[in-house]
């Protein structure tokens, strides 16, 4: 298997979301290359609070689809995974020397979350490295209860996103970011003045098709938005999982 | 600049978290570009619900590092930051456009860990790929909202790990994965079998100094425990910043 010799910084310039990919199967070592660097990637205590779930059944990954939003590349992508929040292994280990877990539902949650996307951004970043394209699915979180009862996810487990990987089949443009001055404060937290607020709708204006950003924050964070009408859905998926 | 032609699998192979740095401070080019390639992680929809609180403070670094467990290289390392899960920006520029918030408060913290999580993954690895050693910090979610409260984050931002940056003044060890087997399931949950839950436990053996993995399980899953103890807090520095 040949890597491509590209510094992390051309890789990460380069990277964007990729929704349109070739049929070619990706390689049973080169897919071994790609889930043993996701693996390295940072955990708390070498906990590795996370499960990928990989999806090949056509049937299940075109039921994944439906439930993502009728996401075509989630059914026509070479790979797919179901990325999870995973303590149920530790609780397995722990019961396996015949200790009980003291692991509360709140810190579940955010401990795993955090390694389960620290081991996520490895995966993607591990196929992009060797010239393959992903695509995070956050769409899952539409129904996420559902997503985990259909892989029977055992409790305190919990899909976050799901993950595309195949070789491009088109080069879209790449995203502009906020300016770096609303993401970075120093000893403090400093509220965005009026002026960087419009600055940032003007940079951001770039990533939709309307030319107009804040059509985009309404969709997904206004009243009655996509945000809002997965709050009860997460809510439920959390009680069902073990996480509440 | 300039940057070590690395590939990214190299980059994964070498990399382990360093906790002895020297004390060369990192030059304010070099950490625009590693702030800059953060920047490029992928993020839902764009939203990039997210801030790093950068501590230049040499007292409020040294409260932090008392908080986070004593720590030596909080206190020590070049550079310092408190990754932040962040939908208090997007509330702002909704609220600049006269729209309303409806984002509840569970997909805020759901949404904004999965989002601060790749950003901060984003920035350990540029760092790493310039050279520099890199450690993240579960330490401040033993007083997670005393630490919110230091860095005066306002509703809807929490922080959940530190990261410290610098030269590294050590080699640690590599630490072990699981087998990949125990992470890696296909089209639904494949729960552990007896053996592989040993082949776990031997394994994971050379990522303590016992020799024997149950002690460290013990010590943050088991009941009494270090996971155990940040339950309560974590559930209080939640409600503290509206994400309850």
């Amino acid at each position: 298997m040949s890597l491509h010799p590209t510094s992390f910084h051309e890789l990460v310039e380069s990277r964007r979301s990729v929704r349109r990919y070739r049929p070619d199967p990706i390689p049973p070592e080169t897919l071994d290359a790609m889930l043993r660097a996701a693996q390295r990637a940072p955990t708390g205590a070498a906990l590795q609070l996370y499960s990928f779930v990989r999806i090949t059944d056509p049937d299940l990954r075109d039921r994944i689809a439906t439930l993502a939003g009728d996401q075509r590349h989630v059914r026509e992508a070479p790979e797919f995974f179901v990325i999870c929040a995973d303590t149920h292994r530790i609780e397995r280990l722990l019961a396996h020397r015949g200790s009980e877990s003291g692991i509360g539902p709140t810190m579940a949650l955010f401990y795993g979350l955090i390694d389960a996307t620290l081991a996520a951004a490895y995966l993607a970043l591990a196929a992009e490295a060797m010239g393959y394209g992903t695509c995070f699915i956050g769409g899952i979180q539409n129904h996420l209860d559902e997503v985990a009862r259909l892989l029977r996810l055992p409790r305190r487990v919990i899909p976050l996103v799901g993950l595309c990987i195949g070789r491009p089949a088109e080069e879209p443009p790449r995203k502009p970011r906020l300016p770096l001055a609303t993401i970075l404060h120093e000893n403090g937290y400093q509220e965005p003045t009026p002026a960087l607020l419009e600055e940032s709708y003007r940079v951001m204006a770039a990533a939709t098709r309307s030319g107009d950003w804040h059509n985009v924050l309404r969709k997904y964070g206004a009243s009655g938005g996509v945000m809002e009408r997965r709050e009860a859905v997460l809510h439920r998926a959390l009680i069902q999982q073990g996480f509440r």
